[in-house]
């Protein structure tokens, strides 16, 4: 796209060159939205095209507004269109019909949220956790007697793990599973109420079967959690014997999804109803495992359940991107005030706050959207056993839980900025954007509480950082022990160097162009997460000398700070995926627009935690103060490409769906700013007293001065 | 309430004992949860308690999930049964069955917030909008006509303002009211799509009629924005000629009100239609007004309107009080992961992040209830006529331009923090938070957005900036011209003493106690703003020598700043209303509990601008290093309190509603550890792998070790 044609866009075009004059750099780059919209597609973007042809149509659109009972039977209707169209087999194996193709179907997968974010988390009940719980914790016979029935929806399913009493503690969920070697049958019974299973999609109504997570017992031995196959209903859709349920009822989102309770009391099933994958017990009730030690065969049955949290990441970009979308485009067009002019209003997006709510988050998307690319890449090369070494299962493991954490938190604050971006005409559920964030709203506590997941992700920070510094005594996970290194990370990333270099040059322009220099943002980044690991890893060195309660106790103490260190970990993720992807652009207009973007990111990254920086001596308060004015005039530059880096998404009206980003607001403009010019050119139009009052004040003055020259 | 007792409260007592260790003071204080009660129930405290009576009753309850059609029914039969329970008449003429009592009138209307926000924004529209418009810029005449019906509900009416092309810019609004002196008839007209009137509540179906506000034209001169009376619908409840109109439909929230847009072609009403308080036309078309210029007219005219957002801010501090009791009460009872014993989990609140992501919270609403209560008796004071001069009414709408909006989001803030610490449960419809926040989202918006309103107050900022340094050339309000004076305002305050005070000391212990005194926090809160105000003000200097629209431009460069410096003045002005009451407090426990959380809001305003202080070298780097773990500190040290912090709100079970806030979930917590303690003494209870695997490993070390002493 030629720079006139994305000045055009902007605004009806005219504010740039009024902008333009703000920027302090000579350059006119164009954005070519085609090419970068394909690097926004990423690897699966064949896939992304069709899955967005689908979730394009009518047939599968939420419509906002219906009853909790008609949305429900509309999304399981959607699931069978789904199967009907080839859209749910591509990880499934391809003896079963299936194409094993992993990362291409999450990526098609997480597109469904833009149709109806019920319809992605209960396909995702349906064929990513139930179906993955079969395919990737069964084995052989599991998959011929159940795998078909559950692609074609034949067998709706629940995927009865979350218990009341436990939510992300997986590991002490009450619910038992007893092998009783005189009939060779599992019993599955709930203990307390606290041990129903909670909040379990396809439970209330349509779940048939599930795939139930209990404490295995054998010989008077809990062997830990497992996965069962449980039938639920007959085929009057009532429950079975031993089994009960409630429905879950309204939530806050997602009420296509017929979540609800289970219980069960003492039922059986047949003992090769235990997905045998990872443990297994014989006639006699002897268990065997492949997997030696308790903890890490749960931790790998667990692992293999990760696709729930990369797709979730996916749709949290999406549906931020989808927000944006919306947003920008209103900006763009909508006029409110008139400070620079007496009958023009200014376009809102021309505003410093506005733009500084929407534009670091359209910077965030894009990192975000960067980012999961690189984790569904991640998670290809495991599942498709190009890459599955424990040590990739767990990067998989930790990049998914921190990508998760920061783009579903992510996805909730944009939808919102969005929301009031776009004033009363954001809450219009015709506009979608609350609607979008209400059923976003629980992705940030589902499939892992983002909380519990960094800390998870803060572990494995540490954990690492002691198995690089070997001298270190290191205990078991909880025990964190580290020598006080945190000179050695700053010699470690040259950061050093970084500082210095900031240190000798006082002049403010050189300032601002040290900090959009992409080895400084870098150094800056990863030199605060290693410090914060190692200060963290330094605090928790007594731990090892400690009871266990004293040890927790100090642990706790640490706990903000742990997952601050997390959250620092991801973004420092963000930025490197944005990056990357930044190297990848060969269009030069391009390229400088989205270094602009990326610049943008990471120092509003940095300014987010200048204080850190400031306290730790890595930037002078010279430098800091020249941090903000440096952001107002990135955002001054990326303004007029604001709504190209927004279409680059791809989203088409039938995406999107809400009339204030259909056009409708510039034509209303347009249309009241043509009568208000016809009223002037008539002659007959009011005048303004304000107007009025002026005429008689510069009258009076002029009178005045006659009569001061008369007396003169 | 004693100290024992209200340790007993807190997480079943167990946890107490091992928290009081980490408190770094020696002081056991005790909460009287009935004084605190009182003081936090403010001046017009009964009539608190009977609204609170009244909005805990069956009748006037939401009831979820019900259809947009029933709610809006239910909603309109709740504003009879407000009649019929006198809760509506405080405010209106005692001539006509009132109580003139302004303050009180609101106080107990806020209230309804926590019955249904629905009911409350649809209250507000008939009494506090559409029939304060009537009183505030009607006269006699039209009292008598109109009052009673729209006290008693016979005439249901709209608040027809905004328009879809205007919102918080209501000078601009687009419709016209012309006066035809043949007819002695003003001519009310919408001259574009884009006039609409929009999102006017009453208007889809109830509103008989409106105050609709257009542009007074007569003899050819356009006098601004007057309000006029104009009937909308007949007696078939059918709109009248001339007016049409359309249903805004399912909206994000507050969906038991029906908003629509309303349209005027040439709708003709008698001249005595417009509400001429403030402005009049007699029979020849002359126009009159009290009020000479335009402008001052008009913010005269909306200034009386004031009371929209008064009551905003005091029912988001009502909503937030409702959310943080439902998640303090969980967080008291849950239990979730056993690091520090075998068998006992830990109660959530007990977790550091977990008091991170509440207690500070919990502070800011203590702030935001002590500050509504000082914005609510200046209301009182200004309409009561007792302090009625310009200067007292500027005041108080600054100070409801800057409380509604941090109390709107903070309140949003708060209701997505609360739900999200409540983990799926909090996502359950059933227990509202999903609910109260969907309802509260657009309070950010309406009655004036945020972004706009904080700019009203930065504007006010900057001309008291100008008034108090009066050798400054001062233009009018966008032109801001200041003397760089940021030495001045250092020693007005007397900061640069505080400041020295802390260069001294260097003790980690001294700093942390130097930054909770109260005059440094409110030296530090104060220097902050001030200084930014000298700062904006010396960058808007040049303004009054450019054109209009370069002035425009620069005082654009500005916003964000504005926009912070105005978000920095409201925060102060909390704290100072919390530090306000924190002195009316007698009872010394009660006292120096608020104390730690007035401090935690102190130091947690500071901590968020720590890089600010920082680099106007305010703080050293050595003492802003103390803030975190001081902050920590404090938040351990009201852990046990907070129970008692949330039950003063005084919201019982009728208010919240919500089972997770019941004590549901201890007993559930109960029932699972008896059921496991029984098991476990019962002797025949499963024994985990891993204790197995253990007595193996310690029992080869045995083994090997009597090896060892063999050979040896």
């Amino acid at each position: 796209m030629s720079q006139v044609t994305a000045s055009a866009k902007n605004s009806s075009g005219s504010k740039d060159t009024a902008l333009e004059s703000m920027y302090d750099d000579d350059s006119h780059p164009a954005v070519d939205v085609a090419a970068l919209g394909e690097a926004l597609l990423g690897r699966w973007a064949d896939i992304r095209r069709t899955a967005r042809e689908l979730v394009g149509r009518d047939d599968i659109h939420r419509i906002e507004g219906q009853s909790v009972a008609d949305h429900r039977k509309r999304v399981l209707g959607q699931l069978h269109y789904l199967v009907e169209n080839k859209a749910v087999h591509r990880a499934f194996p391809e003896s079963l019909g299936g194409n094993e193709d992993h990362g291409g179907n999450v990526a098609g997968f997480e597109e469904l949220v833009v149709a109806d974010p019920s319809l992605q988390i209960k396909s995702g009940v349906q064929w990513g956790l139930f179906g993955s719980a079969v395919m990737h914790l069964g084995t052989g016979e599991h998959h011929r007697k159940w795998l078909p029935g559950i692609m074609n929806m034949e067998i709706p399913g629940c995927f009865a793990m979350t218990e009341t009493g436990h939510g992300s503690d997986v590991a002490s969920v009450a619910t038992t599973a007893t092998y009783d070697p005189d009939t060779d049958e599992f019993i599955i019974n709930t203990p307390f109420r606290a041990a129903w299973k909670e909040y379990i999609g396809n439970a209330a109504l349509d779940g048939i079967a599930a795939v139930v997570f209990a404490q295995l017992i054998t010989k008077g031995v809990n062997h830990g959690v497992h996965a069962f196959y449980v039938p639920l209903r007959d085929e009057a859709n009532e429950f079975l014997p031993g089994i009960g349920g409630e429905d879950d009822g309204l939530k806050g989102g997602l009420n296509g999804i017929d979540n609800g309770r289970l219980h069960f009391s003492n039922v059986r099933v047949p003992r090769t109803n235990l997905l045998n994958r990872y443990g297994d017990v014989d006639e006699e009730g002897t268990y065997t495992s492949p997997i030696a030690t308790p903890g890490r065969r749960f931790f790998t049955m667990l692992g293999t359940l990760v696709q729930g949290r990369v797709s979730l990441d996916g749709a949290a970009v999406a549906a931020s991107k989808v927000g944006l979308k919306i947003a920008v485009q209103y900006a763009s067009e909508r006029r409110q005030f008139n400070a620079s002019s007496d009958t023009t209003e200014e376009v809102i997006l021309d505003y410093q706050r506005h733009q500084r709510r929407l534009l670091p988050r359209l910077a965030t998307t894009y990192a975000a959207a960067f980012a999961h690319e690189e984790l569904l890449q991640k998670f290809d090369d495991v599942f498709s056993g190009r890459h599955d070494s424990d040590e990739d299962r767990e990067d998989l493991e930790t990049l998914a839980a921190a990508l998760k954490s920061l783009s579903t938190w992510h996805a909730l604050d944009t939808l919102q900025a969005s929301r009031e971006a776009c004033g009363g005409a954001g809450f219009m559920a015709e506009n979608r954007l609350t609607s979008l964030r209400a059923d976003l709203d629980v992705y940030a506590t589902f499939e892992g509480d983002n909380t519990v997941l960094l800390q998870l992700v803060a572990k494995r920070l540490l954990a690492d950082y002691a198995k690089e510094f070997k001298n270190v005594d290191f205990g078991i996970m909880a025990r964190f022990v580290a020598d006080q290194a945190a000179d050695l990370t700053l010699h470690r990333t040259g950061l050093r160097r970084a500082v210095q270099t900031f240190a000798d040059s006082g002049d403010e322009r050189r300032s601002a162009v040290a900090l959009r220099d992409e080895e400084t943002q870098r150094s800056l980044l990863t030199d605060r997460v290693e410090t914060m690991v190692a200060d963290i890893a330094g605090e928790l060195k007594p731990a090892a000398r400690l009871s266990k309660t004293e040890a927790a106790k100090l642990v706790n103490s640490q706990q903000h700070e742990l997952i601050e260190t997390a959250v620092a970990h991801g973004e420092l993720l963000q930025w490197e995926a944005f990056t990357t992807a930044l190297h990848g652009i060969s269009d030069p207009g391009t390229r400088q627009v989205l270094t602009w973007l990326r610049d943008l990111f990471g120092l509003c990254l940095i300014e987010r935690n200048l204080a850190w920086y400031l306290m730790h001596g890595r930037l002078s308060n010279q430098r800091a103060r020249t941090l903000g004015d440096y952001i107002n005039r990135l955002l001054a530059r990326l303004r007029p490409h604001a709504l190209d880096l927004v279409d680059a998404f791809g989203y088409e009206q039938e995406h999107l769906r809400a009339p204030i980003a259909s056009g409708d607001e510039a034509k209303r403009q347009q249309e009241a700013m043509e009568y208000l010019r016809a009223e002037r050119a008539s002659g007959h139009a009011a005048v303004d007293e304000k107007v009025l009052i002026e005429r008689v004040k510069s009258a009076g003055k002029k009178i005045s001065k006659k009569a001061a020259r008369k007396r003169s």
